[in-house]
């Protein structure tokens, strides 16, 4: 199984590699009625594109999705909505290093160990490219979720070192600056840290966050399939994530009981927390509270820094990957986070349906 | 979806309450003729149990397994394997407390929000009871992952704020202390806070570190089913688990590329990389090296203390728990950690022999 | 993957051996608040069990099944169901026959193919005896249903070549007589024609057909998982069963389309049609006529005449299977079709809630 | 859930409606290393297109495939593999009787119940147009089965009431006619009993046999996912099947023990049955002989005599459906049993890798 369909009953199959004819999904098991016009997904789509020359890569990326099956008259029908991105000139340049010499941080060495052969051509399924597929079906994923009251925001928390503290915090600030830091000051001082690594022919990660509202008690199962663990999964197959943090994450494991549990009181019959250390979750299920988790990227694989490494004879050598690589892939990370929380929400809501009989009766009755 | 199954392949099926019957597990698709006997049960169950007092509950917990199918003379034959565990003499005594007020940090609140109904004798499915299950079904991937000559070892990295620093380490003495640190004097630094968070009806959280040994490269998918995503879905999936690390995990986002990208090297033709920052995986497929990753827990959730809260009719009250609580739970969570490591590596092992058709074909011609 | 999952979203997990300690079932995904009783399960349970020694085996059979989780104060929580049956005293008698020899028909020489390894006290997974854990858990299922209104009935329509004609057919007496069959007078044809197969050491076959009253439109999925291929892998799984009808079934192939097609027509705003050849399904789903398929069961294997074989060294040989076997299991297989049709039915019911927007909405907005 | 994912671990995603931008599928879980090349999976998409104008549609379908992944330098890499059939000039004519009439033995109704929305363009994703994704999958795991040296072959048994009798039958012939009968004089026959429909503005439907060679013993699962399970979902969920016999079928039910059971015996170390009543499986494994299945199917439901219907008031009303449709589906539907009984092959032989950890081994310490 390569590992390509995601979800259980909002499932999204995606296919493409980075340098083929197109990438895409097949989304099965979107409910009927959802109202979704082209421009729903374009607009996340271009979130995803490079934009910034500063941060990001100069070569183009066409991103025109088209949308092939499943929405008719701009709605929903319930059959499988399959969106299709062709790549656009895709040269055939000489990709003699790539094919021959196994880049360190990156998935050459483990696709030829798993599968004996290998697209040369690029990351194939491994290229961040992957996630155009993502960030469309996840457009579909959000759609639904705004038919509900659900929001879901993901912005940069931090690039490298550079972080944004509490006390700078401006949520509306995240989509004006071209790293989305929820603090436009701050994000002067990410550009340039990311500026001076690119001079130095390096690269940086940094930290996504995301916040979700509206979302009602009770989503998400009680052992295995625990929205944290459904959130962490989504998350941690995205290439290049190599931390996942829910609420007050790995601080909680230093605070004491009474530190970290959160009260709950009441006020005029409405349920609340005065603190929201768990990020939204009792026993893996939603609590009412806004889900809040963060997403730790791993530094830009391809530097043009001269690296060790092996060529696929096994025989020790060096590379420098030039060529137009992002020295951060965070700032365009920050939609893909956005989408696979949307996806992961969608599907538990769905699986939620048929927890409690009393609600199964009442809507079955209406049939 | 109650999403108590687990794993594609070899996947488990559990079930059982705290105060219930039993609890138990179905181990559906574990191949044949792998040698199980009661005691590799048992190692584990026992490893699981509450021992020093200092750290752990009083209460007497009897986790005998029974096996009621799937081996015969020694030896799995490929059809499910039911594990049964008996409550012990779970008495009726007064829940009133707990039946009528949302304990904070615990799943009260959340069980009857989603099903509208709750056994309110204790836990119930978000009891840390209900990992014997696991720990059981975990002692037969283990088996599994043995005959093909991998480890799986856990161990607390942290109680609290109390780390085993690298220079302290040493992996031996990981099963000599009652916390599991691999350092028997940072162990009793440990014992030491537990001891005094106890004494101020408290409870305190901690780190569970796991290191994997013996694994090929190429296990794992390349794109939602990452070897990264599967861990942190298992791991995430333990009740008091908030937050996931792989390899140098959130130091990650901190680095530069060069500093962080794993430089391969051969020596005598064999593969190997001069750091291990990426925690085993590149592309999600395993790399050869060794799988390291960390799980961070929060605090146990019952403490003595008073804490705010509200009852089950939304009014604002007080609770203090008393009674039989871990003041930790980390260092019996270590076996749940190698279990769920276990039955995730099992699971996508089985997964991967699907991967290469030259490797197909040498399989099936010996049928 | 052995295969003991059954269903998507309401999903049993079955286990347990002929010959070994007990057979169960973990039901996983069955909604909150559904009233059940022990007595519920019983019912159905003693269905199954031998009766009438004309045509069942004399053998004890002792099904008392145990709740082990998931039920409280005589209501389902939304956790898992787990249901023991002890096998009662299978005493270690002389196994050496099968243990050697492959019985024709049965599946002792497939198991040591896919495994190598086979418990040789019986049929192990293959026996019929495996099905006393789909008849506790399509117990439950059943119980769903009745709370929706729906009721699944099942009866012996044929026994070898002895048939109720429609003109025959009288639904109240198919619980009067040992074999099922909805005519008290065919069925003492039927016993006449069993008790003399049982006389010359041989058996006999026949056909199971099911009524199901009270499903909406439009449960069923449109592609793959239409209720007829569904409902068709449900009881093809059934151990015997070896074709699968659903409503005029192979009759339809000779029928011309103006004779085939089922005319809809309406009395006061309600949706009827003329006839209902198509078996209450129309492009995978539900039409809100009553299903009816049938399921055709070959002739039990076991026989007390001589027949030719191999060896599990694959020399030819003889067998003479003598003990206690049912001449004909088709009787007691009436509830068996039954639970697989329920639990077939309950899965797909949770799998439509998530069809349309608009009752999705109407639903998540009463949580 | 749309239900249009076939498959655990080689699994089919497919979309497209009839009357929109396109159909497709993607393909994960497919090993690497197999040769495929676009003329593999024409071969196949001509087999289904219409051919003789006495037995198909005049309408003109261009089913020309487009690889658009997973496939490079002529071979499969491990990656999703999507295939695109692009809709010819489907011209948007006149739409209105289908809008608001809903044709008898078709999805119409239980489309807009389910759903509360419907593409009315034409029969959408019940249209038997979806099929071209299903033959273009098929052609993949066609390959995969061809490595095995497992082939699959489908023909027609039946048109109507005209059968091909076992003395009439010749394999060979089953491809020079148009109506894929293994006897061209039958053929003939068919072919009038065809026009003769027509002529009287009626349809007909018939049956489709399959024959599967050299699959090794030991494949499908021992319980629910029996090869003859698997096989009637697959077969079941082709729009028109209303019935499945897996070797004897329904005679099985007619026969004595006996009779029926196929008595194994062995030549020079080769174990063989003297019949095969059972269609190759036994237990729901196979077991080394030729499979053989039957599939039924309705008659084309289009027909352009008049019927009685009602429209989507409710209203009482008649319908004739002109234009050009097949007066009989069953020749063009030989290659889709045939691809869903390879689509099922491929999938049950990855699932069976992991059956034996004897095998396991040998294979993993390959890797």
């Amino acid at each position: 199984m390569s590992g390509s369909i995601f979800g259980k009953m909002f499932r999204i199959s995606t296919f493409g590699e980075s340098h083929g004819e197109a990438l895409g999904v097949v989304v099965d098991g979107c409910p009927s009625n959802i109202p979704i016009a082209l421009e729903d997904i374009m607009k996340n789509m271009d979130r995803r594109k490079p934009g910034n020359p500063k941060v990001a890569t100069a070569r183009k990326e066409d991103d025109q999705v088209e949308i092939l099956s499943g929405i008719f008259e701009g709605k929903t029908t319930g059959t499988p909505i399959a969106l299709l991105i062709r790549n656009g000139n895709q040269k055939s340049h000489d990709y003699t290093q790539i094919k021959d010499v196994y880049r360190p941080s990156h998935a050459d060495f483990t696709f030829d160990q798993k599968y004996g052969i290998r697209d040369y051509r690029g990351g194939g399924r491994s290229s961040g490219r992957e996630t155009v597929a993502r960030v469309a079906a996840g457009a579909i994923a959000k759609k639904f979720l705004e038919a509900l009251g659900i929001t879901v925001t993901a912005y940069t928390r931090a690039i490298g070192p550079i972080t944004v503290a509490p006390e700078a915090f401006c949520l509306d600030e995240c989509r004006e600056n071209p790293v989305n830091m929820p603090s436009n000051q701050v994000a002067e001082e990410a550009l340039a840290f990311i500026a001076e690594a690119k001079a130095n022919c390096d690269s940086v990660g940094g930290v996504v966050e995301c916040l979700i509202t509206g979302l009602k008690p009770g989503i998400g199962e009680t052992v295995f399939d625990k929205l944290d663990a459904r959130l962490a999964y989504a998350i941690m197959g995205i290439g290049a994530v190599k931390a996942f943090e829910m609420g007050s994450g790995i601080e909680a494991a230093k605070m004491l009981g009474s530190e970290y549990n959160d009260a709950f009181y009441s006020t005029d019959g409405k349920v609340n927390k005065h603190t929201n250390h768990s990020g939204g979750t009792l026993g893996g299920m939603s609590d009412g509270s806004n889900l809040i988790f963060k997403a730790h990227f791993k530094p830009t694989p391809s530097i043009a820094k001269a690296q060790q490494t092996i060529n696929t004879s096994g025989k020790n050598t060096q590379i420098e990957i030039h060529g137009r690589h992002d020295p951060v892939i965070v700032p365009r990370a920050v939609v893909v986070v956005e989408s696979m929380a949307a996806l992961t929400l969608a599907d538990l809501i769905l699986c939620d349906l048929g927890a409690n009989m009393d609600h199964i009766k009442a809507l079955y009755s209406k049939k």
